[in-house]
């Protein structure tokens, strides 16, 4: 379940790929589409719908987004759109990547319709993704209940005892709150 | 100006397209998905991002959809997602047909990520629309202009004068509202 | 199909009914609940609610609602919210004055659950709806197809060619479009 | 109430004015603002704020906007944003013009704020409106129920009863749903 | 002041009931209604309703939701939806399970009005709350002022000083952040 | 980067200022507006609007907010509006403020425009913020990597070792989660 897993700090990259005349990509490029730059309102798009994909994915889950990036590549008869989302939580941020990359490539769509009626979204997949339980492996190769052992063994035994409600608390955060800790810069600042 | 343009009965039909592995289109058609069966959450979900494309794509105008379909066809390694959407409308509804198949296909990949981590959004374009201006072109071979004529002929040269306000208003009514007049269903009628 | 049905008035009034123990109706009726007043509160909701029904509720038709009002009755265990939806549409208004009346309920019962952990919402059903296509019965005994002989009639042969297709424009905004020209009130205008 | 009300062309332009440091001016001219522009990201934010109005202000009337621009004015200190809405309806558009410019400064502000800690907003307030009861005066110095009396006398005594629904549905239209053809493209139409 | 209160493993389930007449509900059982199976559309928007929650109830607070599930139970005339949900938080999800049940029930409602005219929610009530303080009494028998002694008593009185900002922090943290870490699973894992 | 900064108890406080005619205000004092009293139906608007600030303002952070507060003072022309809105996060809370600020205006603006049809909104500023990096100088100036260094201390070199990943875990969380341990009700309470 969900609420089980660690909280790490996820990132997602996405890619949508969307085919343009040579003709409309000249007209983007000179600055001379009538209702404005598409890639820069797509940015704009694709940010606001990766913070809403929650409420236009059925049952994906709500995340804190911490960071939503929107970068685009035009090619000759083509323009790529990235979206990078990052976050620290239980679950990844693909969904939110993979919905910010599709709405830019529709805004641009939306945007050039009257000048090319013949483009279509070639593409929309996940590019990468970071920070799950795969990518902890090595951290976690001691295991967690081995964590806390010498911090209670530093106490007498007289203290162990009422130590023990501590221990527990500290011993669920670091499996349900602190995995972010073994983020390089962390590591470095000790 | 789009306030300008004649209201008209207009469809516009979408299709998404997503890769699937084999073995997660059996377990589909096997209803053995954890999360339920994508293909109807994805109905459900293509039905509201039809009904809010405005929400999400910025200079998307508002239309007053009256129908929505959400179609799928599984093969051995795919999924095809169809929207169809309907509405007597000044402008079209492909960005309302558009959302709703990338947003279903983006549905099924949500409910399928656990099972396949390589799926691809391959496509997302425009089948078909139909009711803009140049499907009427016949309609109107009968300029315009001409369809009042026999109204203000009738009447004396007397109410004439007076009757101007009210053809003046039948006028505006016809080349702004009435177009869906030249529907089969209303032609058969008479 | 929807978008053949007629276009008339609509109305529809829903009722939601709350259990709430007298002592915190008590308090509701002196003013001093925590939070402000949960009736002008639920008032507000229900209102807001009413204009999002089509966002709320998956496959409802969103509709033009042009009036929408709540009320409130407090018995001595219970408060019974009323909402009435009006709007000239194809549809009824039905859903959304049963999801103001609904989102009324909820809205009364979070402001007052830190007082009273025993409250139920009792019934959310539909009181009254007009304007459908069984309330214009007897305004249709002339059958609509007859409606525009005597306009017909009026022109000469020559121009009854010409005359067509406004006739079959008008004919079409008389099926679709004008229905609530049986309205009361336009009734007694002429 | 509003549903009796004259379907006319509205319009409504609104203005905000946002102070603003003359460095920070100086950095949005230069196309230095980390962010971005804020000014296109504000026009973006501007437009769809004004879509979802009646979404944001409870008892705002949803009405059907056809037409949204947000422009704006750099002066040394200040920044000023002009949002016009149209549409067609029996209501105005002011609130959806106040509540673009609004969130079009607020966005500005929210782009700015980490260079400037110390804006304001000076004004939100309503340059102008058009389309409402007052601007019709004098095209309805001729009485609304004067108008068909030409089109009934027209008939014969006998035709005059069969006559009367469809007088009675014309005169609804016009009285309801007619008043844009008094706009001046269709006046010269004729 | 919730930002005081414990973070705390809440869950909470509501409950719906509708009457629907046996002849509909023998046409869901058969699969014959025509817009889909109402149990699978109304679970979709259940889920939906429970992350929108406080976007619908005016003063109810946002909560991370991590868990939603809409369950259905079918008897000869009526409809039973529970809603379950769960997460980590301040607050209870009372007002999440409460709106997913209602909107459960009123997406069923939609789906088959055009089969029964007669149907009502009979009730909309909380079945079931866990989580807040008076679930987690006997896990503060231990005052939480002691828990931290232990961990003092340890240093030297040289280092006590320094050590007060680390168990001010930690302190904090017990109190605001980690009761969770009283969850029978973290208990065990000890 | 947003995720790097502390998370801290935040609070803004903002106003906005609606200019209204002395005979309007008048009205409002005697209750007797038509729509219902315009500054509770503000306070609703206002607490939903600051709910939904990232939603509406494009690049605005989503936050978890805790308490919203809205108040208003009459004076004879003029009414002032005043947002206050809490959370713990790294990030601050004024564009939730100026936004509840501006919406709560807006709304007022909304309900009188029937009245008075000569109000402006003179202003929309931030009147506070509190619990950014700058009001936690003096708690940091024992520098954050000085703090671990006893809790390490404690331990003999053999177990350092694997105290390493723990106290990397605590350091962390120190740094990142933890800053609301200054609050002056945690002091007190050592």
């Amino acid at each position: 379940m969900t609420y089980l897993k660690n909280r790490t700090m996820r990132s997602a990259v996405a890619e949508s790929v969307l085919t343009v005349s040579p003709a409309v990509i000249e007209r983007i490029q000179a600055g001379t589409v009538p209702k404005g730059d598409p890639l820069e309102v797509a940015r704009v798009a694709g940010v606001m719908a990766a913070k809403r994909t929650s409420d236009i994915i059925p049952f994906c889950h709500p995340v804190p987004i911490e960071y939503i990036k929107i970068e685009h590549n035009i090619a000759a008869d083509r323009i790529t759109l990235t979206a990078t989302v990052k976050g620290i939580y239980r679950t990844g941020m693909e969904m939110e990547a993979m919905t910010a990359a599709a709405v830019a490539a529709l805004t641009v769509y939306d945007m050039l319709k009257m000048l090319d009626d013949d483009m279509e979204i070639l593409s929309v997949r996940l590019l990468k993704k970071q920070g799950g339980k795969s990518d902890f492996k090595d951290a976690f190769s001691v295991p967690p209940t081995r964590l806390l052992k010498p911090c209670v063994r530093l106490s007498s035994a007289k203290s162990r005892a009422s130590l023990k409600p501590f221990a527990l608390m500290v011993r669920s955060e670091l499996r349900m709150q602190c995995s972010h800790a073994l983020l390089p810069d962390c590591a470095e600042a000790l």
